[in-house]
């Protein structure tokens, strides 16, 4: 799996899990956290190899459609840009009141 | 209506309405938006008082269902009050570094 996409989707699912069924909870826990392989899932559940990787495909998409909607993740890195910014700016002297305050100003203009 | 439950089923609206079907946005809308009635809502889209009456009602049952899902109007109201709480240091003097950090610290753990 490229490590990259794996990052993405582990965040996607930290923000959208409570949209999905018990079932695909499951299988994208064991298969993106616990890194069993799609044999070994389907080995526990008594399922085919086939039957856990379609259900792995389909809730993958659907995390990206509820991130495409909601843009959850996109936003969150969003502010925790700013916040990184706030703290480069935390040990300037009194030049930086007015930065600071734009910056506060922008974190409030997210959701 | 009752002000307090306009307001809050407007802020769930922001944050949810991408999730909602074309209809279910429009109804919301006329209704909470631009203030019209049950009843003209029904004549306009020529459908029954009842059945506007109903999608609403629905409506704001998703949106509350939605928001005990994700939280994100809960948590969208706890960054502000941490926000207006780093404003209020902001003026300080170093004696309020640490506490800033803190705060700092706060709004990054929250998604």
């Amino acid at each position: 799996m490229m490590l990259e996409k794996t990052t993405r989707i582990n965040f996607l699912f930290d923000f959208y899990q409570s949209l999905l069924t018990d079932k695909q909870r499951q299988y994208m826990q064991l298969y993106y956290l616990e890194d069993l392989s799609l044999g070994e899932i389907a080995e526990e559940y008594g399922v085919s190899r086939q039957a856990v990787y379609d259900n792995v495909r389909r809730t993958e998409t659907m995390l990206e459609d509820y991130e495409k909607k909601l843009n959850l993740f996109d936003k969150f890195q969003q502010r925790i840009e700013i916040v990184e910014q706030l703290e480069q700016l935390m040990t300037g002297s009194d030049e930086h009141t007015t930065k600071l305050k734009n910056l506060l100003n922008e974190l409030k203009d997210r959701e």
